[in-house]
């Protein structure tokens, strides 16, 4: 993607190496093929799965959502959505270790409350201190917090995800200054996680600065999955090289005398 | 792009398809060599020429821009980039089919002033009704007034070109909900002509059904001009995509109970 | 209202000052006495009628709005709300001028379709030159085109009057930098009407400069149009000493080293 | 300020009834005297003090701030501004305790870093935890977070004050989303605290439903400090009758068939 004469752009997590900085979840689709269509056109190479949710092997004879994800192909990410507690989500992230025989790669949520499905930071902490000790490799979904990201950078969380917005609003980025004071002060990648809904706010993320995207119902969701799943590769990867590619400074006018800065409001 | 079954999705103008959504300009490059790269990086298939300050054969012996825009490959789009009164808009065009052998497609801006560059609608109407009466297929940069809008398409300009923001400032789309209210309103296609600064904008552009986008500063003004260049056309492309698809509603929270409608104020 | 020392701070229109920068309307009350009392409330000096929608003395026997309006009082502005072209605008506004005794202050607004009641700028200004030449002292609604607000104020209009939002949309101000520009542009009053829905909406309209607000829907149409008018009035009065005061430069953190100029988006 | 025969509009923190929702601080004044007249100018009756910066009787001989602030006429907030850990918090709210004579109600502010003055929350909950069961009084900046805010209530504390954006960057509220979600969910007064810019900032805070917003920088790094003092006054006053007053819900057009849930993006 960038010019001839500079190394491959790649995401790096966990030591393993990805072309694409796209991350999609399973849920919400009308079935397993549709699912599989979906992921296919995203060209997304790590498929987070809601262990709570979905069958990785804990319900023998029922269709197994690795049966459409070939692990020489995708990197599976179990995630503990659902979880209120720090207790169920630390037990739900060692079930998947073991249906995933050793996998140590985690997506960790701790939620707040039904409603909102915002993250319970505390409790996020606190779970994420445990699952380090316990050797996991910790993605964590949290709040546009900073100061808690940079807690959970500390900890040896290897990602942090905070969110747009709410989980399945589609709201796109909230706080986009929160979310680049978060980016600018990390040395761990950045994701963020849930809220996107449509292209243009993936492509945003990645124009802050972001190292990737994970989102599900904005696909899921849209009137037609496998399109939009194509809408999302290309907006992430214009992002991205919108950011490489170093963007003009906004300003009121053409005319070099006429920069934001001046203004008394921001528009 | 789309699924298989539909229909490639094209822009038809002046009864001539075209692949690719996104129109760039010539100007500000450091040299012919990186205009020519970055115009192959875009992706575009209309390029537009400021006849007042590129040469298109009016002074021999100088580079012609026509030497890197081979006519079977490139639809040049002669520009009145400089011109302020009707007279001199409507003059230029004339010359631009002199000079590109009876080539009938224009665009017209007339402006109504050196600092704002805002164009002048009054005059952007009169140089337009002369035009088309004088046989030009004209494609006209305008505000973004829903009623000049439809007037310029009544006069029979085949396509209206609002500015998502003033030409060179690269401050995205300052007014969304007008954009939409043309194009839900139009017959003709509708591009969004200036003020473009990164790839979401113009994913933004075309999620509101925008038919296009054209853009010159947002490419030349980059740190890497040919690296943004290919941003745009992803850009251009997820906003289209994300626009076929159907994005999902945005709601406060993923229950079903949450829309944004319940909220006393818009977000 | 400022400090001691300085004059009072007052709008002046057609060689008349008001201490009261909110100009309100007559429209969609429950009945007359909420509209007195909301009026009282609102403590505005100029009270706009629509000609066609309101008896102004046309209807004998009926009541007459001026009976809640004692001229001693108020200054009555006749508008044209409802008049689509150029002939009905003027006719509507001579029409006002025998009712009234030869008042020549009109509010021209000359609307271009039904469902939006956008401005046509076109007719707009061929109505406001006619009604100059003879004799009117014109405030005139029209979009928020800085070009064309330029040009109202050179054919001798007394004030330019700019949309915030659509009339009744209760959207606010859609594009902050154009009225900005207006008002940077202007030699005559500057005053946003349309659009505004709440208290904050006026207050970011005196922030940016303009000398006054237009409203009826939001006022009228609040769950209690009396302390909503009370709210717009402070509103009005907050933001008009706050662009007196004088405010603080945003920056990203309290440090000095911390302007928005330094980042490559705008929030 | 309501209607007749409506009870007054009053806040209640800790058994007390003020008729001013607007609190301020007394830092960065040019001295003494212009604090003095800001605060009286603001009609603020509470007033934060920052106990480590400010003379409270700590250091006598030297000028007091409470001389200018009379006990009868303000309630004196001190806060624990300038402190990174839990005990520094902790230590400061008993120095202040002692100071003023055995007085408990305190503003609690635990931050994270120098840079940004975002706050601790997981520091913060901690501190509050020890001085509600010290028998402080505790109102308590923190973050936009719901989930925190809603544990800081269960704490005990008796306030909650999320900012609107980075203490002293005048931003007004970066997520209005999450600060209508905090006041829903409340039991206790919620009050904006920091990153207000300006009357309309201020006046937002309270449409969105807050009982109070508090301020220090927007009033005295503004150029005529009095002024704004004024405005902000008026501002939240605005704001708070306009949240009572119940506003217009915004509609893209006038006609009753045009509300913005039709519309598949958000303005």
């Amino acid at each position: 993607m960038p010019t001839e004469t500079t190394a491959p752009d790649r995401l790096t997590l966990a030591g393993r190496e990805y072309s694409s900085r796209l991350l999609v979840g399973t849920g919400k689709y009308k079935d397993m093929a549709e699912t599989a269509r979906a992921i296919e056109a995203s060209g997304a190479e790590i498929v987070t799965v809601a262990v709570r949710r979905t069958n990785l092997g804990q319900t023998p004879g029922e269709p197994n959502i690795l049966d459409i994800l070939p692990p020489e192909r995708y990197t599976i990410l179990p995630n503990t959505a659902g979880c209120y507690d720090v207790e169920t989500a630390v037990r739900t992230c060692r079930l998947a270790r073991e249906l995933l025989d050793g996998h140590n790669l985690v997506k960790l949520e701790v939620l707040g409350d039904e409603k909102t499905l915002f993250p319970d930071v505390i409790a996020t902490l606190k779970a994420a201190e445990e699952l380090v000790k316990d050797g996991f490799q910790v993605m964590v979904y949290t709040n546009d917090d900073p100061i808690v990201a940079r807690q959970l950078e500390e900890i040896g969380c290897i990602a942090v995800m905070p969110l747009a917005a709410p989980i399945g609003s589609g709201l796109g980025i909230r706080n986009p200054l929160n979310i680049r004071t978060i980016v600018e002060n990390a040395h761990v990648p950045i994701l963020v996680d849930a809220g996107v809904g449509t292209a243009s706010d993936a492509a945003v993320a990645m124009e802050l600065g972001c190292d990737g995207v994970l989102m599900n119902t904005a696909i899921a969701a849209a009137r037609d999955p496998i399109l939009m799943a194509s809408a999302m590769r290309k907006g992430i990867e214009a992002g991205r090289e919108a950011y490489l590619a170093g963007r003009m400074a906004p300003k009121r006018f053409a005319s070099a005398s006429s920069p934001m800065e001046g203004l008394f409001f921001q528009p």
